[in-house]
């Protein structure tokens, strides 16, 4: 029997037209889409093990997923391969070997997210980001981007039923950038709560507005409450850029 | 009776779904979209004239349009209503009074267009770009774009049924870019001729795998034949970005 290997995938998605990475029954999800392409190119079935599930919506530049096989089949081929079957809204950036022990959601020291805001109503790249009508003040924003900087508690940004019993994550970088006609947030820790990027970003936006203090963020990471938390922010105007090991 | 006034519009379009910019019987165009719009904005039926008749597929950045209205309304009202009528994929970016001898068409100096090739498969923004897999020599396609400056007879890279009596048009930019995973080519001139940029841009990339020589441009122009003109590039890769007055 041919010895079993460990692959690695750098995948991009819109995610559109996708109900999220994860599969689920009857819905398109990037995460099945890739398996039975997979499934197809390798002639036996693949379960395809993704480093973060990003909700329906959310988009990927570098997400990262692993899976298992004994086919000998070289990963040049096998790129190849995806690159034609796989739908024109999934591309694959890489396909590598990876040691057996290799696991894309938990061997992952760090993930990058970037949230897209746009100051105009924009046609071109519309899918790709949230118009934002109002005025915001981004020393504010900043401000509150500040005090995410390392070890919280971030129960207070995560959707109340998907808390998990160690809500901790490391935050490494939390910066705002301005760009032309649009403000981008970029984020990396060690790990994410479910909707936590969008729950900080619809907070911070409040801030910018005036609607909440600077000091609304580091009082929900001090507090675990929800009171000064804003909504959560549209899913379209959040990307996966990387996932680092 | 009220004073005639004469509109200028900056618009932006994803042209995806629509068949180009011109009104067409039964088809979704800009031009009809937005006249509808504005019809409704205004209470009265009117005339919208583009700088440029894009084809169907081809984006605008900033495609400028006019159109003669008796109604006083303010334009930053004309604005804010043509911004929460207009469908997703157009937007509106300035509506500012005019000279009343100001003709979106006629009083352009320049149009720059942009026409942005892919150098691998994109998912993301994957509307926007045509994804070439060969190789390509830049430096040839420079060098063919070099011989574009200046006024010359583009005959040769136009649609065959659309040549016009004077085929004459002056190039005073025409450059390749090397971005991230992707070359752009930029064009300015005074007028073009139709599918005259897609045309260039097939033909460069000929040069560029090194299916056609580098001087396949200037000796196109010289001689006005097609035999040296490359195929069409299509159309999504293409953009309007600015037109000059």
């Amino acid at each position: 029997m041919r010895a079993e290997r460990t692959l690695k995938l750098v995948l991009e998605y819109d995610g559109t037209r996708f109900s999220g990475w994860q599969v689920q029954k009857d819905m398109r999800t990037v995460q099945g889409v890739v398996q039975e392409v997979l499934g197809r190119v390798l002639g036996e079935p693949v379960r395809v093990v993704g480093a973060g599930r990003t909700d329906a919506g959310v988009h990927a530049l570098g997400q990262v997923a692993h899976f298992k096989t004994r086919n000998p089949m070289p990963t040049g081929r096998i790129l190849r391969a995806l690159e034609g079957l796989l739908p024109e809204d999934v591309a694959v950036r890489e396909v590598n070997e990876a040691p057996p022990d290799f696991h894309a959601r938990f061997s992952a020291k760090a993930r990058w997210y970037r949230y897209r805001i746009f100051r105009r109503r924009r046609a071109l790249g519309r899918q790709y980001g949230w118009f934002v009508p109002y005025k915001l003040d981004l020393a504010r924003m900043e401000k509150a981007a500040g005090g995410l900087l390392g070890r919280h508690d971030f129960r207070a940004f995560c959707i109340a039923t998907s808390v998990p019993e160690r809500p901790f994550c490391t935050v490494s970088e939390a910066t705002w950038t301005e760009g032309e006609d649009e403000l981008f947030f970029d984020i990396v820790a060690d790990r994410f709560l479910h909707s936590m990027v969008r729950l900080l970003v619809g907070t911070m936006v409040e801030v910018g507005r005036g609607k909440l203090p600077p000091e609304a963020v580091e009082e929900a990471l001090t507090s675990g409450e929800r009171k000064l938390v804003g909504p959560s922010a549209p899913a379209y105007g959040l990307c996966l850029m990387e996932v680092r090991y």
